[in-house]
């Protein structure tokens, strides 16, 4: 929603306005959402860069590369595959997922199996235990749960949370299960922003979900800088400014959203610093909303994640908290099961219950997300059947991110004109490239941002699909792409030299600077 | 969004304002989330009687029927189960899942059961073909897949409909995969809604998603009446009129919503009320939003479903139409796996740009409830291994819906003061019953409306949880239940004289009619 008039749009005779390619009917005189202002102005203003132009590119260049090889014949394009580091999204890119996972999730979507003795036989006996306490306690998958989710995957989660927090207590009450961490944060946001002059501390750089959303609400965005050279630190001071010119500006701030570990930035916060930003919420009266999908994803030797909600209970403040989780990340990466949770902490009855209304309202989050994330956070112990081939799954995919951090920094770092702030934790590099002044003129003729210039050409260059820094916001006249370290070790190796190539070329091209 | 003042919230010391259950923090001295005005005002005046808290206490009383039988005791209730009929959740009151779709299903989530010899044996051949088939072509369930969902799925979508609609042809570009129907909805009521004076026409009674959307939407609801005494039909001079009314009120209505079959009222309409339909959204330039997940729940003789796409391409109207669809009903009932699409049909191009972006940022929905969509659309054909048992399933689900659907309007009909129009399709009848004037005075009393009063003191005595009329909309002075019929034909056996002997107490203890 937003502040826009509500006029009736305007009659259109695009011959064009047709039926969005599905043919057959004849055009439409007129039509309710169409240009100028048939549709909702705030959804028209909404960016979402993840999955920008640029990706449906590069799919279109997958495709053709596709086609050529079905066909024998050559592509015709200067590269021999598309390599897709726009997302985080293991498993698109050769990441396997967790055997008993799948295992547990496939007996009980398919009870058949375990009536079948030559297959039952062939299970393990944990997954076939799991499988059987499951189906007997609830309706399976094809039956909605409850609107906050099924009782005994919250449970599962809160003795996750009082696990990881060293004993300190979780409340499966406080705990609501959606379709990945992005509908909690839609649901908190939703229930935040009472007006247009609500607004929402949000870190620059941020992932997108909270700019689009916050437009999409008709919300204002408040943007607190991230300290590159601090390696991408938070402020306290830069906070207090920024809180203080919204104030000035007649902006209600509600809450502060923070991404620990960062995305797309992959710092991980130190204790000290999360202290300062729960008085931060304190002093002014401010919801934290902690990102925390990345938790378990930390590779800096000396660094350790620690939740908000172990500050929040160190400290004994009562500053409202939500802590956001997702099957999407850590070590498992099951993007496609769309599971998430929230837990809120020192919530009012109230917005508790307003909470449950709106969960109610889109019934519950798919199953097979649920059970995910019962696994995830309840798998395997050492004795289990399962336990070794899980635990050789866990640490080899995690050995591996770790490699492929510190090689793609390493390597970014010898190349003229970029520097890049290690990843400590998180799925992602966020390199700084200072580009030539005749690239900025070359984009601005091309009416592109001068990072989207860099990305396109990376892109038509080498196959190999970033994300520019502009969709995730970066201080002015500074420049940056996103990348996923997730391809396999052998693909990054191959990626990262192409990209070393074309980043020379781009530099020579546009005579900038070429040697580091 | 709203049109809410964006004032600082009030501070509070409600002393119960803490954390929501989860103990061990000092109670908050201020709050951002707390009464009277910390929270969106849209969401806290929202509804959703489905969910609501009659249905948490059916979950009071199940839970302690359960810990009574745990514990060898008595519960001191009146009744030895608990019999959900507010939701339409089959498999939540014993329908079985679909073997094939669930074998398929299995498969996809664990390849590693086709690794395994004596699994891979047991599995129907053309389980394991389609299996391979979908591993072989994506990325499997555990990778994001393109925002609109999967290519092949979207396929399957769109040779179903084209089958359907009896060669109509439909382009799988216009068909968007969403977690269930209620997502799809949504996307398309956030594209209409531009601000305040922008409205909706929704039927009453209605399925509450609708009212529930808009009004956190801070969009006008524009009602238009269902004809109680015309089998629940839809007059076309009584939408001019609410048109008219609404027009003259300010609002600028942008779309028609027609639910067929009905939810809550289960009638069919025919090809001649749907051309009116069409015709009137021509006149009014208005979109159609068509939710037919209901499509295949077709029971009375001489009644078939027609879909608005086809009465829009018979009527070469420009009409942009939006058809909703569900894996959640039909014989297949997968609530729980949350698949859903929506075709698009007549759309500006830049219309079908802002959809996706919008799925864009939500990333795609769960890819299990989109394999469970293509088996719900594509199940296996004659000659195939596993179509005798499909078809035997899909055959007894429907045959026993049909006759469950007849068997509860007729004792229904039979009791004093109530008459049930038949349930045409869908999953519910919407009987009115006559409440005597003691027993609406007994509601004022309780501060309750008197078809709550009628389903709480149902529920109290019988177990049998239904939803009040008024979480629907009713004519003023009516009164409603909707019940689904979708209990197992035992238990609905159980819970009819449960219904019956409940009611004619109720009419007895306030004064009602007690002969029909």
């Amino acid at each position: 929603m937003s502040s826009a008039t509500a006029t009736k749009p305007a009659a259109t005779t695009d011959a064009e306005a047709t039926n969005g390619g599905s043919g057959g009917s004849p055009p439409s005189p007129r039509q309710v959402l169409c240009p100028p202002d048939g549709i909702n102005p705030a959804l028209e203003a909404m960016e979402y860069a993840v999955r920008g132009p640029l990706v449906l590119k590069a799919g279109r260049y997958a495709a053709a590369l596709k086609e050529a090889a079905a066909g024998g014949k050559p592509a015709n394009l200067p590269f021999d595959s598309v390599v897709l580091c726009n997302i985080g999204n293991p498993q698109s890119v050769g990441q396997a997922p967790m055997t008993y996972l799948r295992q547990v999730l496939a007996t009980i979507a398919c009870p058949w199996l375990l009536a079948q003795p030559n297959i039952r036989a062939e299970l393990p006996a944990d997954v076939v235990a799991r499988a059987e306490a499951f189906l007997s306690s609830t309706h399976g998958l094809g039956a909605y749960s409850e609107s906050k989710g099924l009782p005994s995957v919250r449970a599962s989660v809160a003795a996750y949370i009082t696990a990881r927090d060293g004993g300190e207590p979780a409340d499966s009450d406080a705990v609501f299960l959606t379709n990945g961490a992005s509908d909690s944060v839609k649901n908190i946001l939703e229930m935040l922003v009472r007006g247009p002059t609500d607004g929402v501390m949000v870190p620059m750089p941020q992932y997108p979900l909270y700019s689009a959303a916050l437009t999409k609400m008709g919300a204002r965005r408040v943007s607190y800088g991230l300290l590159e050279d601090d390696g991408w630190g938070v402020g306290v001071d830069d906070l207090e400014a920024a809180y203080a010119a919204a104030v000035a500006d007649g902006t209600t701030v509600r809450a502060l959203v923070v991404i620990n570990p960062g995305n797309p930035t992959g710092q991980v916060l130190s204790q000290a610093v999360m202290e300062g930003l729960v008085r931060f919420c304190e002093r002014h009266t401010l919801v934290l909303m902690a990102d925390e999908v990345y938790q378990v994803n930390v590779y800096a030797e000396g660094k350790t994640f620690t939740s908000f909600k172990k500050v929040v209970r160190s400290l004994g403040s009562p500053v409202e908290l939500v802590s956001f989780h997702s099957t999407s990340k850590g070590m498992i990466g099951e993007c496609g099961l769309r599971g998430g949770y929230m837990e809120v902490v020192n919530f009012h009855p109230h917005a508790m219950d307003v909470l449950y209304k709106a969960a109610s309202v889109s019934l519950c989050s798919n199953i097979p997300g649920q059970v995910a994330m019962d696994v995830m956070v309840k798998p395997p112990v050492e004795g289990e059947p399962s336990y070794a081939l899980y635990k050789q799954e866990m640490d080899s995919t995690y050995d591996a991110l770790r490699r492929k951090a510190a090689k793609l920094a390493s390597v970014l770092n010898t190349l003229p004109g970029i520097s890049c702030n290690p990843s400590e934790g998180s799925m992602y590099l966020f390199p700084r490239v200072v580009l030539p002044p005749a690239a900025v003129a070359a984009a601005a003729d091309a009416g592109m941002k001068p990072d989207g210039l860099y990305a396109n050409e990376l892109l038509d260059a080498t196959g190999v699909c970033v994300v520019p820094g502009s969709g995730f916001g970066q201080a002015p006249g500074t420049f940056h792409i996103r990348t996923t370290f997730l391809p396999t070790e052998d693909a990054m190796e191959q990626m990262v030299n192409r990209m070393r190539d074309f980043h020379l070329g781009f530099m020579k091209k546009y005579g900038g600077e070429t040697t580091a």
